[in-house]
């Protein structure tokens, strides 16, 4: 099983954005939607061993998180553009609406789950049954890791984690780098599955 | 110089078609968007040596093809949300409307430019001071290939290469693989950048 969990600083906490311009209005979920094509996509094909966290932090709700669950997602629910990737995504936050039990997951569409859970919930849920790495530049170089079992991969958003989200990964998370520039998440995730493809 | 080519098999020549249905109404411009994303975008950051050719020939008025050069290209044109670059799309299919003339290319915007050029060309006038290789899952492992120069990728849309493209290019285009299992073009293209990225 591998696990993408994404820490999206400012992306809105509530459907308030427009469609037509979703990097302008919504705090970026247009590089989320992004996320989720990498993360699930097959040429004609879908990722059923994977999960995908989101973490919304922005206005006016935070925190939102929203699972993507492979194994249970039916097809063609998961589509590779993004006007129908955000409208999954604000579906999940009008369900998100107003909910009150902070470790409670309520459902969105089979396999897509939205909560009040925070960034450090979603890691110590994690932590549990997967080995935890954070996508870093600065990290380990990734063909030097020895990737066994379930991988989880923690990524920033276009402004990357927080020092404080960096501070409580430490010792949890081992930091490793696709490459010494600074991509895009998308284009990490993208990386990371064929390069866990190839390994096996 | 690293190249891409892109044919888009049933991606629309003309600008008939809606920004909210990009699948459903354009012949697959979403994914000829996101693969420019992958192809120019770091993040904050602009990949200056980088070409892109789209060669669309769907209906009705097939072939039209728009280069991207990125050198020349303006900051903030290649934004990575595909709303913002389908316009870039239609703005090039504008100028292409009724243009005449097979081998001659037309500003768009800065770096952008238009042209009747069909698939043939394109490789034609690449080859002169390029390496081409062809995109393929049973292709060399790209790890075994060795680059040197001016370095070309070509790929497929969602269809991938008709028999005919297959078969100009045998020869002329050595197959490389990024991996065996059939992958989207964009993603693809993000495996490539940051693979050469650390070639270097």
């Amino acid at each position: 099983m591998r696990t993408f969990i994404i820490k999206a600083n400012k992306a809105h906490t509530r459907a308030d954005f427009s469609l037509k311009d979703l990097p302008g209005t919504s705090g970026r979920i247009d590089l989320l939607c992004r996320s989720l094509n990498s993360a699930f996509l097959l040429s004609h094909g879908f990722r059923k061993n994977v999960r995908v966290w989101l973490n919304l932090n922005g206005p006016p709700d935070p925190p939102k998180t929203i699972r993507f669950e492979g194994s249970e997602i039916k097809p063609k629910t998961i589509n590779p553009d993004e006007i129908s990737l955000a409208k999954i995504i604000i579906k999940a936050l009008k369900v998100g609406e107003g909910i009150k039990e902070p470790a409670k997951e309520y459902p969105v569409l089979p396999g897509v789950y939205v909560s009040n859970l925070r960034f450090e919930d979603i890691i110590r849920r994690t932590i549990k049954n997967s080995t935890l790495y954070y996508l870093h530049e600065e990290g380990k170089p990734i063909e030097r890791v020895n990737f066994k079992g379930n991988v989880t991969f923690v990524l920033g958003d276009h402004e990357g984690l927080a020092r404080e989200d960096e501070a409580f990964l430490e010792g949890i998370a081992e930091k490793v780098s696709v490459g010494k520039k600074s991509y895009l998440t998308s284009h990490v995730i993208a990386y990371v599955n064929i390069f866990l493809d190839n390994l096996l």
